[in-house]
């Protein structure tokens, strides 16, 4: 953080009123206490109550958390799936000035006892169908104090190897349904969430009431959210609170539903939810859209999903399965930019902005909406090239994505050697990235795998992509490797349909057009098989370090 | 300010970054560079540029403000309409950490210096147009330094006596268009806007960054808007920043339609140009509606205005106002309530919500329409009594409205004795009201002009508006005066047609069913004509004093 902070004159607005997460779901169970929660029951049901219920329920629970010691600055863990009761932990937990803990199930047993450990989380709520998980964990995290079992059963029907286990339907149904909730100082912490990168311990990233309210707000506005919307989160709510949509949906008093387990479990589900609640907003990765998309096209009556939009993040959707949506239901997929440092949201791509609507042709706007989008206002957002310069936006300089904002975070948790992740007081995303002249961005590569090459940068993606379009080709990586006079130079790893090598010269043929001359690969290497790392992406640390000596005696 | 706030946990989003309103216009201007701004010319015509050449000016205009040795916590006036250059020194002069004084152009001369003084302006920004206005000023505003004249003209062409004059265009022309923005702390002022009450001395409302930065997210949210909207502002930028409009529609990228000082003239050039820019937000008061609604009455083709919002504020809307808009045009008039206190925007009647639109009948719902709707979510309402407890929100109780919220001031500026406007941290609007179990909040009084009878309160307005029902009332008013048991009793001070009085039992008559029999007024005061004030408002405080010691020997 380096600027310095200009003074001005002092405001009558004052500065005592802190922006607390929630007053967000207090003012919709005022304004909105008729509105509807509909949620997955333990049984595989499904069930609704309304605002003012769960507002009640969220004051229950905030008497619950005191009754157990727990208080401001204290460390609350979660493991559930996309509940109701999550969901009133959401509020209960901050609103008391405490922290939750967002606790990955997909995190190794081992990770998961870092993650309680690192961030000193004392109690841990578990839902029953999760007690393995926590059974797993507790032997490895003996600083924690107690265990809350969520369950609609009775404790005497429950067994479980944990110790200092209390019920939570007990202790709410003897909690009052009123709560005083203070004046939180904003910055204070919200939650924590940790990274899942594959290098290195998960990284602690710990979001405040004001980020969060914030990135609401913003999300409320950039997708014009209203008491009109249906939301089903579909991502979980265990890591970067499934994208901010339950506290955005709570903002604009908006129907919610939450699927339980069904996010993991069975897509057909959703999409029969989503018909039955005539769900408007929705969000996954297109490993979750594509088999809804086909369990749609098994449909006799196609569900009309004019009003939808699905939020899509994680890949960049396949345009197959935009337009298949498109075309079915009248769904609107919003590919978007984020990550567990922004909060999430960075940009989303909607409707086409109105000067490109009617100049644009079809395919170019089914090309467009595959990029990212525009970023979101708030957020400040710039590429730079390897020396940290500014580079314009013009849809031809690639360099590094730099973030700043109110949800973008300045520092990570407890972590002394961050500085290399931070430029000039904005977060190093290590995506690298293009932005048009209409604002557009469209991300090309991770900084790790683009190819310095003659101080410009080539993106190995796009290269990829490229030649994979040869009907020979079945998969392509590529990777850049030392050069003495380049710096880098493009190594390409192709694996043939057939087995067979190709010439040299149709590899060239393909990129050429896309790209310069200079920029094509000298060395194709021809295999069976492209490395992977354990969870199936392709691993070029290990294609780098088998190609690192080509070009060590080229001058 | 009385609660204490409480710590948690330090967040890794951090403290640094400041909301700068700055900062929104740059945002808009790098991903909607090539939407537009319309405006008014000095010729009486119409001309455009775009948010990126908007945006340049912005840049030049600060470098100008830097070159007239304003800086940071320094105050600068303007005296203009709703123009181009009233649009970029909204960015400019916050956007260097100086204050905006918002000029009143209504306000006396006598006040206008007192503002000038009491704000310690020491430049003015003025529009040629309003010369007379400034020169009448200058001698009574001795510490203003400078003056700096916009206008088309060169300086060569125009004549006055203000001295230290300085030419807008001119510096313009030699300024960078590059500023780099410093970081604000959000809590400076952005712009100072004095009340116009009719009692005392106008008050200072400094709003800060903060403020209108989360004022414009909110106002973005509740009115769903986007690069798709046209927002016409027709309220003024002098007073109150036209609700906040000038930085919402540009948070939104929409595209600004500045009526310059149509505004004040010809409404029916409002209209059309409405037509002719496909407004989608305009607001106003229902003095500017009704002759613009009297104008559409007189066109052959009416205008497609139905996916237009009227913000309607000041005054309630007449029922056939609203429903004249909504059957030539099929706009929707969105009456609203705030104050110059609350930057304004608290509550905003939009479509009927969900769970009403199909159980209200159609009278029914335009008598909603008529309510100040659902406050916006970060805005803490409270109805309280005269002793400050809370009211419950049932639709019959009525208080007086607290309000609480980043956009709320918490104190006046440089006024010592403003401790009875406050209550726990709330402003007290001096607005009587009650909100129903929808969290529909309906106004009802002002807190000085509710008779306060018997523990209850009777709404004066609700009374005189039963009474005017009577075919030969032509106006009517009811004021409270000391009872020696009741504490207050309603007065009726009644106008007739023929002027002629009434049988008591008559005004009796169309009292019963909407008020509680000990509710009547025992006492009907027939007369020529009711006393106002010089602004012609009716003047409660000399009827009070007229009828004091009518019931001073009951018992």
């Amino acid at each position: 953080m380096t600027s310095a902070i200009i003074q001005g004159l002092p405001s009558t607005h004052g500065d005592h009123y802190q922006l607390n997460t929630t007053t967000l779901i207090r003012h919709s169970a005022r304004t909105y206490p008729e509105q509807q929660i509909v949620f997955r029951t333990a049984d595989g049901g499904w069930d609704r109550y309304t605002y003012a219920d769960a507002y009640r329920r969220v004051q229950r629970a905030a008497n619950v958390l005191t009754w157990l010691g727990i208080g401001p600055a204290d460390m609350v863990g979660i493991l559930d799936w996309n509940s109701k009761r999550h969901y009133e932990l959401y509020w209960a937990i901050p609103g008391i000035a405490a922290a939750m803990l967002q606790m990955n199930l997909r995190l190794s047993p081992e990770d998961l006892a870092y993650v309680v450990g690192h961030s000193d989380a004392r109690f841990i709520f578990v839902d029953e169908s999760l007690l393995p998980v926590a059974e797993a964990l507790a032997p490895h995290a003996p600083n924690v104090k107690g265990w809350v079992l969520m369950s609609d059963k009775p404790m005497s029907q429950i067994s479980t190897t944990l110790e200092n286990v209390h019920h939570f339907e007990d202790l709410m149904a003897d909690a009052s349904e009123v709560y005083d909730w203070p004046m939180i100082d904003e910055h204070a912490t919200y939650s924590a969430c940790y990274t899942t990168g594959t290098t290195g311990r998960p990284k602690g990233i710990y979001y405040s009431h004001r980020g969060i309210y914030l990135h609401t707000m913003s999300q409320a506005a950039a997708l014009s959210m209203s008491a009109d919307d249906a939301v089903m989160l579909i991502t979980p709510m265990f890591h970067g609170q499934s994208w901010g949509l339950p506290q955005t949906g709570t903002y604009s008093a908006a129907k919610i539903v939450l699927p339980g387990r069904y996010m993991a479990e069975d897509t057909s589900v959703l999409v029969d939810e989503m018909i039955a609640e005539e769900v408007t907003v929705a969000n996954g990765a297109p490993a979750i859209f594509e088999p809804m998309l086909d369990y749609i096209r098994t449909l006799d009556v196609k569900p009309d999903f004019r009003r939808t939009k699905l939020l899509s993040g994680a890949t960049e959707p396949p345009l197959s399965m935009m337009r298949g949506f498109h075309d079915l239901t009248g769904a609107d997929i919003l590919h978007g930019y984020g990550a567990t440092e922004t909060t999430p949201f960075v940009t989303a791509n909607g409707a086409i902005k109105p000067s490109l609507r009617t100049t644009l042709t079809d395919e170019q706007k089914w090309d467009l909406k595959r990029s990212q989008g525009l970023p979101v206002n708030g957020v400040d957002i710039r590429i730079v090239d390897a020396d940290g310069n500014d580079l314009p936006h013009d849809g031809q300089a690639q360099g590094e994505i730099l973030l700043r904002g109110p949800w973008i975070i300045e520092r990570y948790h407890k972590l002394d050697d961050d500085g290399d992740r931070f430029q000039d007081g904005y977060w190093r995303s290590g995506d690298v990235g293009k932005i048009d002249a209409y604002g557009y961005l469209k991300l090309t590569d991770r900084i790790k795998d683009v190819i310095k090459s003659g101080g410009e940068w080539i993106s190995s993606i796009d290269m990829e992509n490229a030649i994979t379009a040869h009907p020979k080709v079945a998969e392509a990586a590529v990777v850049g490797v030392h050069h003495p006079r380049w710096q880098e130079r493009p190594v390409a790893l192709v694996v043939t349909t057939d087995g067979d090598d190709l010439p040299i010269e149709e590899i060239h043929a393909l990129l050429t057009g896309s790209f310069a001359k200079w920029q094509l690969p000298d060395t194709v290497v021809f295999c069976d098989r492209l490395p992977r790392t354990s969870v199936g992406k392709l691993d070029k640390k290990v294609m780098r370090a088998a190609h690192a000596d080509i070009y060590k005696d080229t001058l």
